[in-house]
């Protein structure tokens, strides 16, 4: 059976010594999670997803998710009693506003248990995770009415979410939906379609499920002009908000599919269903993109917390299996072969995922903490630059982490030899469920579109302009600094290619689009390298003074300093490749006719 | 359902037009193959492949391999049906010699067409492909005796035969082994142990099975010095060499594992059976590694063909699948989208795979053709050089095909979306069967090390300095020639950085060998780089004559320019990151102490 371990520290680093999240106590809920509190916090999820939640993952996988001949979904046994723990806790709405009965605490502070959890169980903690998604499209669209209705059950978690968007012929290109929804007269409306792909579509772990729909409204314009959103709940809420009458929409059939056996994956069939509009006519697209925004960086993370448990589990298997002999001389010469770790090229495969892992954490809550800022400042400026690198580094976080999240699941698997090839110790399932992080929410060829077509070029550059004036500054600091120099002089020289790759962008895909498409892939990793490169640049500083001022903890100071510098020196040199791959542009990727192929 | 179409223009273009293989018509065999045969020998094996083996892929997976209560294993229904095909058609005996009933054609002939059967239905290929292993090693080890009695059966496929190396507590470390052998008396041992991971171990396709097993004899020194290969039938031959006594070995259990469904992945235990001796006692490694180096080729191959079919299926969808609009401009305006071909970051996946395949493809067969040379030559020299350059290669061939092999396997999945992740289309199948490509036949890291550890140094670095001469030498001569200059001026970087890798290594890694350990995957990757530009610099000048030679292929040959281009353009220039890295040492890697992970 894998083991786990929530990083607890790792974690506390990140947020107080590095992001210095106390600093922002005067934004709401923050003082509610003050030092003392976040740790009491962060420990009480790391008990429960390390001894509740993370034995339920194996059987999850081989179990799966059954559909009935009724249509109802059960779930993996061992699920149902670990979700009701987790919402007991009040985790479904440790983020949520109080006024709904969430605890109003900082997304940041979700974000950071969120990795604990989903690294135990990510098949699991979609469930409640797709809810958020859902809560966050009702708190920004919803009417008074329609909060007051579905908020309370779906933050105390007795009620599910789910976001219903693709269709057979639909995907990325949701202009081309059919979904039909005609005006009944009475204010609601009648969904007829069939939606796929559909996450926690059905099951057994809530009392109701609150299924938000894309559809077209009869008459609506063409395209993505003309999609509306609509709530359409599994039971119609009756007088007195509880589940009433059963509603025309049914799972057809659950995929078969390549990992997150745990989680039901639906075909939705909506047949004359009721739902309401959730904001505005037509405006479904905007009121999506609520969910959307929240569910990439949520997907970002479950890229993160697969390679973590992943990438633990290897090092437990490194330090146990005895297979030959250092190439330095023996280092276990008492048993009959020296444990694996030894072998330098276990040792890349470990550091690389650590290095990956640790840089990835502080990306992710930093970019976590913009979205606070971006929610919670009262202060206008601080809220547009808060909102500027969040949507910046959303695509960057979704693509880069999952991406990279689960090639270090791979290389974990790797580790094991032909044990991580058989299903018994789990690696191959952290591989298969790992693989959709890079796929749903928007294929990563999309997050890469949306930072070079849209997140780029808005206001003027502005968002980029300020993180490439940050990275740099930092690095100009750095340079008087003898023991940060050298972390800052290769930051720079990775600097120096995004920015080299942002002026061949606007030298060269104006004129040309397919060279912005051509390049958008190596543009993102680029950009996630620098973004890496920028939070182990801080790492390290704090670490070298943590290790200056003396304490308690030198070891684990000299770890982050060692680990920053392996980023340096190994993988920040890709800054290199992924500038020449764009300079190259589109004319030889464009060049064979389609019928070539 | 998954399409597959042989590529055999790609196959003749390398044969005939760039290996020049009829150039060898002195070595035995050859002349058998001549043009005209060879196209329809390739011919055939594209109809076998594409219209009987394929058709039995997707279910391999589904119905997968069943062990029943009497040990016998039952393999997927149509398994039988379409291996008795390909033993009649005489694929089994393709290259082994005539005098036991084999066609005697080049070992380059039966690769060639061995990618073709492998796209098709690699689990299924690999019973008949362990039997090539055993082949071997019977051909270099066995007595006149031994070879009379298993060879002709073996080579017409009527009995199969398997490699029984693993062990619970050792896999690479192999002088770990517990199976142990006792002398009976009369020439045979008393085989008892258990081995683990055995493919092909039990299975209802062949009338007998011959395990090859390595055992450790009574009083055997300890390590590798101590094993000795045994031939241990699954019915031991009568008098008449038919199946006889069953012997004391058994399938114990099937591994649960992430793919090749198809094939039964055995824990086999052995309990006092019968076995003799193949080869010199204790000399059971070297015996063993005649089966391993021409398997690991064919490991490479199995990379090599997943990645093909799997693009290929990519590259269908890509053209079909509508959705979302050109960045240039709508391409199909009649239609409600474009395909999504049009769009260059599935360009990206497409071109990507594309130039590793073809690439991977003139790799493979020219160090194919190295070891007919190797094997038939009757020129001294020739042969050395042909060793020197098989020996050299087939850590890359096995190493980099793999690990790029799955990764083009994932890119095509990608290029599905959504339908990539369900079982549906068979692009998770394709993912899962090629994982373990990476694995097996020595994990990677073990190929990497086997080129920077033994292959460099051997006989004074005599192969790694021929491979250098030889590319250094196209590099100068395609300087002078306009159209050709620009590939071997971006081929001539990467041989530099080559160059400097080697050097790095002979200054650090002598004193202090974890530096070895540490370069050794990108080390064994940079070299792939440039032996595949090498193949691609001589692919691409052999299309440019082509070209301007005129003739009925414009198409081809331009294409096949354009693709050797992109892969100078964003493929090649990784040689450097590689050479950043091996430049970087050991000594971060190694700085935590294993406690740390």
């Amino acid at each position: 059976m894998p083991i786990y371990t929530a990083p607890v520290r790792d974690t506390t680093f990140v947020l107080k010594e590095v992001l210095e999240y106390d600093r922002h106590s005067n934004l709401a809920g923050f003082a509610d999670a003050a030092p003392d509190v976040l740790e009491a916090i962060l420990g009480e999820a790391a008990r429960l997803a390390e001894n509740v939640i993370q034995p339920t993952n194996r059987p999850g996988d081989t179990e799966g998710c059954r559909r009935n001949e009724d249509g109802s979904v059960t779930t993996p046994a061992p699920f149902a009693a670990a979700l009701a723990q987790y919402r007991e806790g009040g985790w479904t709405g440790l983020a949520a506003p109080t006024e709904f009965g969430g605890q109003g605490l900082p997304y940041v502070v979700h974000s950071a248990v969120g990795e604990y959890f989903s690294s135990a169980n990510m098949a699991l903690m979609m469930y409640p995770g797709l809810t958020q998604g859902a809560i966050a499209a009702l708190l920004a669209h919803g009417s008074a009415e329609q909060q007051a209705l579905f908020l309370p059950k779906m933050v105390s978690g007795q009620w599910s979410g789910t976001m219903n968007l693709t269709e057979p012929h639909c995907g990325t290109d949701l202009g081309l939906l059919r979904t039909r929804a005609v005006a009944q007269g009475d204010g609601t409306y009648s969904i007829s379609g069939q939606k796929i792909f559909i996450s926690a579509g059905e099951h057994d772990l809530a009392d109701n499920i609150v299924h938000l729909v894309l559809a077209r409204i009869e008459g609506a314009p063409a395209g993505v002009k003309g999609i509306s959103l609509f709530i359409v709940p599994k039971f119609l809420p009756d007088g007195s908000g509880e589940p009433g009458a059963r509603n025309a929409v049914a799972c057809g059939s659950i995929e078969d599919k390549m990992g997150i056996h745990g989680n039901a994956t639906c075909v939705m069939n909506y047949d004359a269903a009721t739902g309401v509009l959730l904001g505005a006519e037509n405006g479904g697209l905007k009121a999506m993109f609520t969910m959307m925004n929240e569910a990439r960086l949520a997907v970002g993370l479950q890229g993160l917390s697969i390679a973590e448990v992943a990438s633990q589990n290897a090092a437990a298997y490194a330090r146990e299996r005895l297979q030959g002999r250092s190439l330095s001389g023996p280092k276990a010469p008492d048993k009959p072969a020296d444990p694996i770790i030894v072998h330098p090229d276990v040792r890349r495969a470990l550091m690389t995922a650590r290095a990956f892992n640790e840089g990835g954490r502080a990306l992710l809550l930093w970019t976590a903490l913009a979205s606070d800022i971006a929610h919670r400042s009262a202060d206008e400026g601080e809220r547009e630059r808060a909102e500027d690198l969040l949507g910046l580094m959303t695509p960057v976080v979704k693509g880069v982490l999952t991406d990279k999240g689960f090639e270090h699941a791979v290389m974990a698997q790797q580790v094991f030899g032909g044990h991580g090839y058989i299903e018994e110790h789990g690696m191959s399932q952290f591989v298969r469920d790992a693989r959709i992080t890079m796929i749903y929410e928007g294929a990563n060829g999309i997050q890469a579109l949306d930072l070079v077509g849209r997140k780029l070029p808005q206001n003027g550059g502005r968002a980029l302009q300020a993180f490439l004036r940050e990275v740099g500054e930092f690095c100009e600091a750095g340079r008087g600094d003898e023991n940060l120099a050298p972390f800052t002089k290769a930051l720079k020289k990775g600097l120096n290619d995004l920015q080299g790759a942002t002026m061949w962008l606007m030298q060269n895909a104006m004129a040309k689009p397919d060279n912005a498409g051509a390049a958008s892939t190596d543009y993102m990793h680029l950009m996630g390298l620098v973004a890496l490169g920028y939070m182990w640049g801080r790492m390290v500083k704090v670490a070298q003074a943590g290790l200056a001022a003396g304490g308690g903890e030198p070891e684990f100071y000299q770890a982050k300093i060692a680990t920053g510098r392996y980023f340096m020196e190994r993988i920040m040199p890709e800054t290199a490749l992924r500038l020449a791959r764009i300079s190259a542009g589109a004319d030889t990727m464009m060049a064979l006719p389609a019928e070539a192929f």
